[in-house]
């Protein structure tokens, strides 16, 4: 699925929260969180008691706020949040992903970017809210703002679980610089609305956990901890507290559905010499996730209730200060909250708060480096999500072919049903796009099931970006089809965005350089046209976890803590073309980053002449298995390499997921595959 | 002229100072200065005096000092530095460019990065000094050994003119962190201890200035300084004061000679809304130099000594802070020295120190973009020097080839002969890299005059990177000729690397996008071998100013003050392959960012199908006249479209140059380049 970069050049220095993907990078939007609600109905008078309730709250606060912030953010950084979190949403009835409310006694503001303009003043309430076009030049930042409209020795308000302290930090400074000040309000004041508007919030989702045995992670759980605890014994850390959700299920191995998507569950998790603690919505664990962690050898698990971390911190942070030798201290994620941060230095407890280990986190970078098994399990379940895909596209053409009518969200729905014939088969790992026509331009499209449907028409070209939770990994792929015959134009930007997806998945490059390096040889082929998209190349992706991880990525714009590529990553390769109003073309594949020597089975092996000096050659090899339509490509602009390598890759796919195809009798399918999979060759 | 990288993938924290260019970004060192003294007899008596009495004069100071850094750097952030500032060198004999000493009553270390390791054991006493080997990640920064060496306590000294605030500040912080301090000490400790041994600093030099009129610059200095008092009006700065010394000597259209090779003068600039303060050293300028001035509507000239700028600025900050409304402050480079920093806030004579305007300097990104007389001046002095560089490699492949002993030095004498024979020139852009064999890998090569010669051999490939300063531009050339006939391998490197140049070089991007995102364009074609080059791609160049300027600049790291690429930017182009102990091969032209329409001049022009939805599309245009040597290029390694532009090229060389030859009679070179220039055909 792509990542849309939401401040196109611009310059804000406050980064907003929830398109903040924690170790993904600062600035990269996703695109699908913006339908979450389409088509609401404008309630004038209830958008304004909202406003009404929560400027009362504010006044109330026993040191009353001038400004309260309500970003888009839970306490965990991530990238989806769950109903409980939409405080902005809830507000502003603005459900985009993307977006920070500043609401004053006289004002209500909402930056936001491009993408959301629109919608934002289709769903709020234009008498009460002004829009900050964030994207504009002109629009001064949120800190600019609040600076100069507000008096001296105003008091802005925020929820610390919901800024990190990389927010928290500049915008303190910059208040202060202005004699004003950035109050931590413990209670999250929109929820205080809501409890008094007799409109509380849902409660927070808190479902059964799942667990993960060793045949899929490759790696127990109590070694996992033992690995994080040699690193805290190199940082001399007493304790590792691991926030993002994603990186808690990941060390213990277990799984859940807190998120839509995303198969994690609230909670914190401690990491200690010699104890684990686990803060949990539940505050005990089943049966089996104890027995699960006995079998993974986790020992000296206690398990506290979800919102007792941050006493449990104060008070560890206590004993740090009052037995520790002041060189041991506490390590977390520099994408922590600031509530977390606080809490871990002891500043409201301590007369000389400790200094902490405030850093990318351990489990971030040992997550994107995946083990042989996980490594297997990508590509295993590739195979079997090829052949969903497969049987789907055969099923899309012959229906649009015969005159059926077929909606996106038919089709979207005919996906899932083919995905869930596959085994080990969990759910969706997004929303998928399913965009036919002018709708494919939209590169944060999803179809909506309210309101008029759009068909696939015979003379549409048709986007799919989807991906399926699978217990031995994840995917993501997007194909673009046209359902007959597409036009000139068409077939040269389909073919030009297969040349960038080429280039960049055929890319040699010494180890270690960051992903973004490689960003540019996945458009240069549109470059040349003037053509681009609004969007990076390529994003990690967690195994049966978030489809979008970090800390790596091809971007033009550096993530800023990748530690450079390293065989066994997963990332997407995704370049597209966007035609506004007409057609979209996007071609995703997901690819390991793999080792290249001369004996390597890789098409650019044979021909090495040097291993950059020492440094050692990585390249890709490519996970996705379901054909491009090679009806649409332009051979003329293909080179002879290219050529080749997109018919080897054709018949790699043949050769891979044929066999599946006839073992379970599908041969319809299979004959389309081979039809699909026919060597492109030049007239 | 190549920026090599000198921090390859290392984490320093401490950035060192001659090898930052202000404006061109912070990690990249140059090649040049490397061979300014070879040969020098270590002395170990004098070394040993040496570091004797900065030790005494840093125990005699009234807080004795644990520690004295000395950073190989000037008061102006300079890339180069002249003898009057070589106090690293003189204290430690060692004459790279880029090192930083550290001094304490029992150790003496030198940091400084792998070009230099086997150069340092040669020139310093290594019974006294300790290498910093700064490339090796064991290896600790600065900042790590002050803080884990010194007790605490300690008082770490430091001239703070030598010291960029970008540096000073975190190295302040860390050291307080560790209960120490960094101490801004007014005289510069080791110039006090040269006197002390009867061996004083060589004077600054304060040259005779050179005025440069309007059909130049194009742009009158009093204009210059009009759109400058625009600036400080929108930021509300009631002054700026210009520290980089190119940035004066552009602003008032003078240029000087005090930096060998940088035609620009010791001084500092202060603009008012209605005053001009040139800080200089002789304190009065000569009657041209003031008719000059008049001519260039400069009014409200006062001239005051170089050495009264810290007292003016001091006296500046009071005024301000008195008068001022609060909100007007003084604007200054980020680049600016601490020194400079402190002035002009006033740290030492205010309660409550100015908040300074301490961003990239509006001078730096001025002069970035040429005015449409300085663009038509580096098209013309690039004519002239391709007849010079043209005649010299006639002379030189007949010279070798006829079996005349022809040196290195040689060759570049030879060069600078032809080179003098051209109009407005006024002396080499930077010292003449002239590597023959295995000498040509070596990127900072330069041939010295002292020792044993390297002859250029009929069997060697011979690299020569060079280049003038005229009056109306700067140019700045590597070619790589063989003397007969390259091997296979040569042929292919060779091609590769020109493969990389064409690619970058024929580049359409959208407009404003960093320069960094094209650096992989001019690798790709070595990377797909596994073959790479240790430097930056292009450089900044300045008009009749130093060869390297920012704030832009191609490389696999991001320029941290790119303000992204626009028309009439200068860069170099230039990818090349060492292969240690053999050969190197490095092609540079200068090119100039064009915009690029359908009806513009440009191989892609007629194809484009669209401007970046709007943003426009950019592209280079070559600057550079001179062939490539087509015998060593391998037909078969360039695609039609490389091919076809490479002959296109050279027909544009000889149809430029060739009539130039013809009208001053040079035949015989005529016909050499009708020769060098014939179209390259597939066999």
């Amino acid at each position: 699925m792509v990542l849309v970069v939401a401040f196109h050049f611009s310059s804000l220095i406050f980064v907003f929260h929830v398109f903040v993907v924690s170790a993904i990078g600062d600035r990269f939007a996703d695109a699908r969180l913006v339908k979450r609600s389409l088509n609401i109905h404008k309630d004038a008078n209830m958008s304004s008691a909202r406003l009404q309730a929560l400027r009362a709250v504010m006044a109330a606060q026993p040191r009353p706020l001038a400004a309260y912030i309500v970003p888009t953010a839970d306490a965990h950084n991530s990238e989806y949040i769950c109903p409980t979190d939409a405080r902005r949403e809830w507000l502003s009835r603005f459900t985009g992903s993307a977006g920070v409310a500043v609401l004053t006694s006289s004002r209500a503001l909402m930056w936001t970017d491009g993408r959301y303009y629109t919608q934002f003043e289709k769903e709020a309430d234009m008498e009460a809210w002004n829009l900050m076009k964030q994207s504009l030049p002109e629009t001064p930042t949120m800190e600019k703002w609040l600076t100069t409209n507000l008096t001296e020795g105003s008091i802005v308000g925020a929820d610390p679980t919901t800024m990190r302290r990389e927010e928290w930090t500049p915008l303190q400074t910059a208040l202060s610089k202005a004699n004003m000040e950035l109050l931590a309000v413990k209670d999250n004041l929109v929820d205080v609305a809501r409890v008094q508007l007799d409109d509380a919030p849902p409660p927070r989702p808190a479902n059964p956990l799942i667990v993960l045995p060793v045949k899929y992670t490759g790696k127990k759980s109590g070694q996992k901890i033992a690995e994080l605890r040699e690193k805290m014994q190199e940082k001399k850390a007493a304790a590792l507290i691991i926030t993002a959700l994603d990186e808690v299920a990941y060390t213990l191995n277990l799984r859940g559905s807190d998120i839509e998507y995303n198969p994690v569950f609230f909670s914190y998790l401690l990491i200690r010499p010699d104890s684990v603690i686990l803060f949990w919505h539940q505050g005990a664990l089943e049966a089996a996730v104890e027995a699960h962690l006995r079998d993974e050898g986790v020992k000296g698990v206690e398990v506290k209730r979800y919102g007792e971390v941050f006493g449990y911190l104060e008070g560890l942070a206590k004993e740090l200060s009052e037995t520790g030798d002041g060189k041991h201290s506490i390590w977390l994620s520099h994408d922590a909250s600031e509530a977390i941060h606080t809490a871990a230095a002891g500043v409201a407890t301590l007369k000389k708060p400790l200094n902490l280990i405030s850093e990318i986190s351990p489990v971030a970078l040992a997550k994107q480096i995946k083990n042989e098994v996980e490594l297997q399990g990508f590509r295993a379940c590739h195979v079997r999500d090829g052949v969903a895909v497969i049987r789907f596209f055969r099923w899309l053409h012959e229906a649009v072919s015969r005159g059926r009518t077929v909606t996106e969200i038919q089709a979207a729905d005919k996906l899932l049903e083919f995905r869930k014939d596959e085994e080990d088969f969990m759910g969706p790992s997004f929303e998928t796009i399913a965009g036919a026509g002018a709708n494919g331009a939209i590169i944060h499209y999803g179809p909506s099931r309210d309101g008029p449907q759009t068909e696939i028409r015979v003379e549409d070209m048709f986007l799919l970006d989807s991906g399926g939770q699978y217990r031995d990994g994840t995917t993501d792929i997007t194909r673009t089809r046209h359902m007959s015959s597409c036009s000139a134009e068409q077939r040269e930007t389909f073919t030009r965005v297969l040349k960038g997806q080429i280039t960049l998945g055929a890319a040699l490059f010494p180890r270690g350089v960051k992903g973004n390096v490689l960003d540019t040889l996945a458009r240069h082929a549109l470059w040349r046209r003037g053509l681009d998209y609004a969007h990076g190349t390529g994003h990690g992706v967690g195994h049966f976890l978030n489809v979008h991880e970090g800390p790596s990525g091809v971007s033009w714009r550096p993530y800023p803590h990748d530690p450079g590529l390293q065989p066994a990553a997963i990332l997407s390769n995704e370049p597209g073309y966007y035609k506004v109003g007409e057609y979209g073309i996007r071609h995703e594949d997901l690819v390991e980053v793999v080792e290249v020597t001369k004996d390597s089975d890789h098409p650019m092996a044979k021909d090495l002449m040097g291993d950059f000096d020492g440094r050692g050659v990585l390249g890709f090899s490519t996970l996705t298995m379901v054909p491009h339509q090679t009806a649409c490509v332009d051979v003329k602009l293909l080179d002879d390499f290219e050529l080749s390598y997109l018919n080897a890759y054709h018949a790699r796919v043949l050769e891979t997921v044929g066999p599946v195809l006839r073992s379970r009798n599908l041969i319809q399918d299979l004959e389309w595959l081979q039809e699909e999979c026919k060597p492109l060759t030049r007239a």
